[in-house]
């Protein structure tokens, strides 16, 4: 092709035909990331005709007899302007080699989102931008009035399908494209007087209020998009670790009888029967009543105090039966010593099944029972689905439903588990870094602007590795802080403990082990010091306690022992026990709570804002 | 380097040391399928040392005054010898290319798993199979009794954790690679008669009564794996085509009150409080008690008739809630022409709420919805969880407790989600069928020998799509067969027209379309002609319908009429109407029982063998 190169160099090139625009695969329109995301924010797409939808973030409207191009947008459009984030995002994708520049002068922009206006007398042109979740970024459409009236299309949330040719922008430095609508093929219109979103500037708080519209706004949408970045990050670390995803039951018969807290389930015909607790009243005969009101509060000191270390549920359980037990003998001894009758009843009968399980049936607190099971068979495996409290705590990560990673290791011991953990937080922090940083960038800027640095810091730093002890002589020497509850061995550590140790004496993850066996639950195993348990908590700076493992006990006399001490039902457990009779092997693991792993990535304070719809204590509105 | 190439040739090379195994990343030892998914078995490790763990699948005593090399294994070993299909197992890495030619002859096998012997007075090496679970095939170990008695290492189910040296088999022809233990750094003791494993020939039936061992079976633990394979193909396609995973709430105030077959949600305190049922009873006067009990024989058919077709859960809610209130009407009028006197209460009031929750709580039957509310917002989002059913039904694709994806597109109508809804089986097919075809093969050879062709097969064909009617038409024309119910237009298919027209008629998946809207849950979109619904089902040969879809009604008026229509309690749908208030959207998707996918990809029959913990009517072991 030497031949005549000056030719062919100096004929007038066709105009190049647009590549056409994918279609989104199932639907019939072009998904807005597809001409938003592109390295030239959509330019080379000038003059295609295109079918795109979504949901107005901002609108204004331009009168027709003001010159609509050149000049500052604000000056050419004459009507109402719309200042919001919404169109500083749109600059994002032409801009995107110089984004950091823009640094943080929209994080009090807020969503400022404005809304419409009467129809005019004159012809105009609503300039709406929308969104349809598929990019952070907006689009514009430009609707002449003659279409529709400005007044049906302007409102924020609004929802349009609409046919048209992509063009250069008509005012300058707003878009690297935008779309003249032809022809709306559906309006979905919205009264703003009731609907949540029209208010400017609406806080997370607020937001909790309507979570069936709050995903229409870009912080939410974001959230969302990180959480998903985080669910495909963690099932990737497992699978490509050779780990088998197991669902793990719901409705579950093992749990045990002194917690308070956990949700009982029945079909709702037979949503009736009282249920009676076991209550087993030995060697009371020679118990003073005094003895025992002492010891009442004790008891209750410490589980006022377990309840606050939110650490251990079992030894919480454990904790409020010894004390309800011991209410009941001082009760009965103080009925005794008014009546000097014998009490009758040693023990009540419990009430069982509702007719649909012929036992009592829970929802789960959490999986690892029965994780372990398939561990003692397939070797790595992991659970992801929901766990359920029943506190009425008001903890910011606390909620009566919430989405945990549980994940079980045979052949493995506590070193093991707390080495796959910080790999684990490590590989997601990474993985949702790289792949949602649009996202994440966003949310740096309106909620945190530190989520990066941190994702970036905890996948680079050695995660400080201590003993319960350790920490306890650390906290034990500072003199600069005041700790609202005192620190000695034994006491369970709190947030304050923790964030101590990690914000401000080691400043990055900490992972601490070793606890002391009353601080954790039944199944631990036990140290050869015979006080300490094979546990470990990872704590991150900011969010606290993130991962709590440990190497399970596999030996059967000290799962019986401990069964026995803490006053558990050993009949519940039977199935549990099994496994150490029958080829047992030594095993470990952990668990996350992937909701806090949310409000990690996102910097967001309170979990209510980080799941899609929260439950907790109160009315469930859907 | 071309000096003296000869020199180089002929000097003597020393003999390679082999590479070092790659331990597990998370325990201190080398996991089975280093060694043996290797392309030589795991021949090329031979010298190597190593620690291997793993639980005894099957295990036999060769006595030592019997020559231990050379000859069939049979004569060698002079002690009792174990045939079981393990054995053969072994047998597949070392003659992976060849695999077909063993055909079905393991087939009848079945787990004929042989145990135990008394120590014998000579000197004797225990033979063990052992499997970790990272592998299908076992893997032999050979352990002298001077390092630990046969009796206790032998017994099926044995844990134990061996260092040692890999060396060419002493048994020729039965595997590639062998260890010598040297050590035993751990043993996991059987007590055979309490061990359910122990015995021989176990059916999945008996397996179920042991959820927490059954997985060590090499039958459950492919199910398993397979099941696994199944979850992520899931995930990849969605998220390959863009979609959000989203957690939907599994305890919800979205429910509806006529249902029978849900679960309500208390904390254990309160499971107390007797639920009152809105009775409504208007325009009961000028109905005569006659035509009322007529009425009721109609409508205890039509229930019969819903709750066997399996199909629509809101059409049969409403039935049964239709059928309850014309009991009640009869009642009312059967006591008023006895007493003569007026009926007091028109209306009772419900007890709500549960101390912990200020509203009912139930356990979700469906995410549908609140997909809705997301994808208003999002695009495309999908959901992946459990869901419940508190039916008494006897379906082999029936439980209590099942997973379900759910997945819901904007801007989407009815073709649009069959076109994914046939990509999605298509694409979870050939996933599985590339990457879980080692235990595929097992399954083909255990379970049925036709998994994999189905796999193929569906991932091959062009679905067949056919309205309703036109399935009516085809089994109304059938005259070589007579259907238990009988079909017209209206009747809710059973199992049985679906399995005539996929396994007799179409002879591939067929997709089924447009029904009568009575047969669909109440917010499907109405067709033009007002009797049919956009609702979708895809039918799959042998295993029936595994996806129900639907575009959604985004008209805001004909779904306010549908819930009238139904008796629905619209105070429930609020939020649910707010999305076609505000911004409303063309949508549809569909649901897929994950559980009765697993049914498809393994050949098995009954879901209960298909799922980790099966929950269903009666007792909850664990």
């Amino acid at each position: 092709m030497s031949s005549a190169p000056h030719l062919f160099d100096e004929m007038p090139k066709p105009t190049p035909a647009p590549m056409p625009v994918d279609l989104s695969k199932y639907s019939k329109r072009v998904l807005l990331k597809t001409i938003l995301d592109r390295g030239d924010g959509g330019l080379g797409l000038v003059d295609q005709r295109v079918v795109v939808g979504g949901w107005v973030k901002s609108s204004r409207e331009m009168r027709k007899d003001h010159p609509p191009a050149g000049g500052d947008a604000k000056e050419a459009t004459g009507g109402k302007d719309v200042k919001c984030v919404e169109v500083f995002q749109s600059r994002i994708p032409f801009l995107r080699t110089i984004i950091k520049v823009f640094g943080g002068n929209t994080a009090h922009t807020k969503e400022k989102l404005e809304s419409v206006l009467p129809k005019p007398a004159t012809p105009s042109i609503s300039v709406l931008q929308i969104s349809d979740g598929s990019s952070i970024i907006s689009f514009q459409i430009m609707v002449d009035s003659s279409i529709a009236p400005p007044s049906q299309l302007m409102p924020i949330g609004t929802c349009i399908l609409a046919e048209g040719v992509l063009q250069k922008p008509s005012l300058q430095g707003k878009h690297a494209i935008e779309l003249k609508a032809e022809k709306l093929l559906h309006i979905g219109i919205v009264d703003q007087d009731n609907y949540p979103l029209s208010k400017k500037s609406l806080p997370l708080a607020r937001l909790r209020d309507c979570t069936h519209f709050r995903p229409r706004t870009t912080t939410v949408a974001s959230v969302m998009k990180v959480r998903n970045g985080l669910n495909q990050a963690s099932h990737t670390f497992f699978q490509n670790h050779g780990f088998i995803h197991v669902e793990v039951p719901i409705i579950t018969a093992t749990n045990t009888e002194g917690f308070s807290d956990i949700f009982q389930v029945s079909t709702s015909k037979s949503f009736a029967k009282e249920q009676k607790k076991e209550v087993s009243m030995d060697d009371t005969e020679n118990i003073s009543l005094e003895t025992v009101k002492l010891s009442i509060v004790e008891k209750s000191k410490k589980v006022e105090e377990l309840k606050r270390s939110d650490s251990n549920k079992e030894a919480l359980a454990a904790a409020v039966q010894d004390l309800h037990k011991t209410n009941l003998l001082a009760a009965e001894l103080e009925a005794r010593s008014k009546s000097k009758s014998k009490s009758k009843s040693k023990t009540e009968s419990i009430k069982t099944g509702d007719g649909f399980f012929s036992n009592q049936a829970f929802l789960t607190t959490s999986g690892s029972l029965h994780l372990e099971s398939c561990a003692s068979a397939l070797g790595n495996v992991y659970a992801f689905g929901p766990r359920f409290q029943a506190d009425k705590s008001e903890s910011r990560k606390y909620l009566a439903e919430k989405w945990m990673i549980e994940t079980e290791m045979a052949f493995s011991e506590l070193e093991d588990a707390m080495n796959c953990a910080e790999d684990f937080l490590k590989s997601v922090s990474n993985w949702v870094s790289e792949n949602c940083y649009e996202n994440l960038y966003f949310l740096s800027k309106r909620v945190d602007k530190t989520i990066l640095d941190r994702l970036n810091s905890l996948a680079s730093t050695v995660f400080e590795k201590i003993t319960y002890t350790t920490a306890v002589e650390v906290l034990s020497k500072v003199t600069d802080k005041t700790f609202e509850t005192k620190i000695h061995w034994g006491v369970a550590l709190t947030e304050e403990h923790e964030s101590y140790l990690v914000d401000e004496f080691y400043k990055k993850p900490v992972i601490i082990y070793d606890h002391p066996k009353d601080l954790k639950p039944f199944n631990v195993r036990l140290n050869d010091d015979g006080k300490t348990v094979a546990a470990f908590d990872v704590i991150i700076p900011k969010v606290g306690a993130l991962i709590r493992g440990s190497q399970k006990e596999e030996r059967l006399n000290h799962l019986t022992k401990r069964i026995k001490e803490l006053g558990l039902k050993k009949d519940q457990y039977e199935w549990y026990l099994d496994l150490r009779k029958q080829g047992t092997v030594k095993h470990s693991g952990f668990n996350a709570t992937f909701d806090v792993m949310v409000l990690f990535a996102t910097g967001l304070n309170d979990v209510r804002d980080a799941v899609p719809f929260p439950r907790h204590n109160g009315k469930i509105h859907n």
